[in-house]
């Protein structure tokens, strides 16, 4: 008998946090992800993974949750839907380095169903994505996560990662900041719903299978830049820019909103915050520097990939 | 002629200004206010103060604005006011200072009026407070600060002070914590109107002396604290217990939020933010410390008033 969608995708999500989790674990060297299993009042609980003051990773989460419940008044206003239930499971990680040369990256896949007073299935939907919120830009960090990303998309159909990689950069947004990013991106898929075009199991397929990519994403660039030397003033910038972080995610961030204004977990959902801050008045880079050459990425978001193309033509037409 | 209510509050903050950061300067020693004025787009501006890296303050401000403009449906929406124009003007302080033993403080005072079509008054209210969040209790500090408040409401009558105490204890409370308060509290008021019982003049009055109150609330236990040693562990205490002062700010206070959804002026709004912060997963305090003595009154706010009337009796009786 074939596994229904939800079991499906909550296998899914326990047996990536294993592998997630083992892999930077690795990448670490030192530090031992710590489980917390909770359980939600309401129905359904998860199991918090968290990890710190590590040789590499200064504050880390690998989430992974799976509630059910009545659809109340206000989680309905909030997913733009009507039912009389509620299923949802999903995986959410945050990784903050130590070194300001290391990026901080966020993931999140998740499965989402609704059905009506039988137990019907009336609206299911996947979504999810990948990004990554460097302090220092190394162009071929952000071209290989890109290109991953793309792959990922690109085994669906090639007219995936445009718009997913759009959206990113649209979601990702503090827009009391002039619309400043996060970060650089990557993709960010919501409301994957089954169409003529692509089917409720396709678009499943798409959530694991990027959801298998991550460490292909994110690894490569922490064993690049993990033993780097850096600088007090780099080291400063991180924190000032990790300020960034804390408004988008209480600001702005969907998936935070929800789960503060439905209960959800509070240590679990502000797992993702960054250990060390600090909130400076009207800090700025100075013009020309590498700090002000991320600035201006984050107002204005880069094709990387057009990039990566246009060099590797240059340098043929070079050779 | 007598001056308006907008220039009579106008010209009160802009001299109440003046005053706080001339007695906060003092207090320090050594820090000195910047001063950066600014307009708004859409009608009117400010004079943000700011002071940082002093002996006794690590970063602080004192603002004033003066604004108006046209009621958007927005800003309408979240005053739960109708008309055509508004006017606001307002001072709003955030003292963080460098010792864990010295209280953040936070203060505002602010006057709303709503205008019709041709210019009309239709409506016109008063808010503001005063707020202590220590990261060590000492009690007399306390004491101190709720006495003062309560002298300044008592002036206008002995109704308010308990009403303005529970209002403050209410609002700064982070709900998603279990309702943990921010601090100790103070008095909170806001929506104060003229009615039978108390004219518009009255609560205009009534905030411009809780305005001149604040010196006395507070300099007084800067003093007392400011030279006392303190421990490493202290300190890692009030950056972590700093960052509840974040989610309340960023995912609660409806000033905060009215700012960023209103494209106020995001430095000056921010400057709220304490200076160094950390996020910790799960972090609890040692059962019977100082810290779990802070946070069982943060859970169950405490009559300071009453405490303190109780202990003068028991010393009359012992004596």
């Amino acid at each position: 008998m074939q596994k229904n969608n939800r079991d499906l995708f909550t296998d899914f999500i326990t047996r990536l946090q294993v592998d997630i989790c083992a892999a930077l674990e690795t990448a670490d060297g030192k530090a031992r992800f710590q489980t917390d299993n909770w359980e939600r009042p309401g129905g359904g609980g998860g199991s918090t993974r968290v990890i710190g003051s590590g040789n590499v990773i200064e504050k880390g989460g690998v989430n992974i949750s799976v509630v059910h419940g009545s659809l109340s008044e206000a989680a309905a206003n909030h997913l733009n839907a009507s039912g009389e239930n509620f299923f949802a499971c999903g995986l959410s990680l945050v990784i903050h380095p130590v070194s300001p040369l290391v990026p901080t990256v966020h993931a999140n896949w998740r499965y989402f169903e609704i059905t009506g007073a039988g137990g019907d299935v009336t609206d299911a939907w996947v979504g999810g994505g990948t990004d990554l919120t460097p302090w220092y830009l190394f162009d071929e960090d952000a071209i290989h996560f890109h290109q991953v990303q793309k792959a990922s998309c690109d085994a669906f159909g090639d007219d995936l990662y445009p718009v997913f990689k759009k959206q990113c950069d649209d979601y990702f947004s503090n827009h009391h900041r002039d619309g400043e990013r996060r970060g650089i991106g990557g993709i960010f898929f919501d409301h994957c719903r089954g169409d003529a075009h692509r089917s409720l199991a396709t678009w499943i397929s798409f959530a694991m299978n990027n959801g298998m990519a991550f460490t292909d994403a994110y690894l490569p660039i922490v064993a690049r830049r993990k033993d780097l030397p850096y600088t007090a003033a780099q080291r400063e910038w991180q924190e000032i820019r990790r300020s960034r972080y804390v408004e988008f995610n209480l600001l702005h961030d969907r998936g935070t909103l929800f789960g503060i204004r439905t209960n959800g977990r509070t240590e679990s959902i502000l797992m993702s915050l960054p250990p060390v801050v600090r909130f400076a008045y009207d800090h700025r880079a100075v013009p020309g520097s590498e700090e002000a050459r991320l600035l201006e990425v984050l107002q204005k978001p880069k094709d990387w990939l057009a990039t990566a193309a246009q060099r590797q033509t240059e340098r043929a037409l070079e050779a």
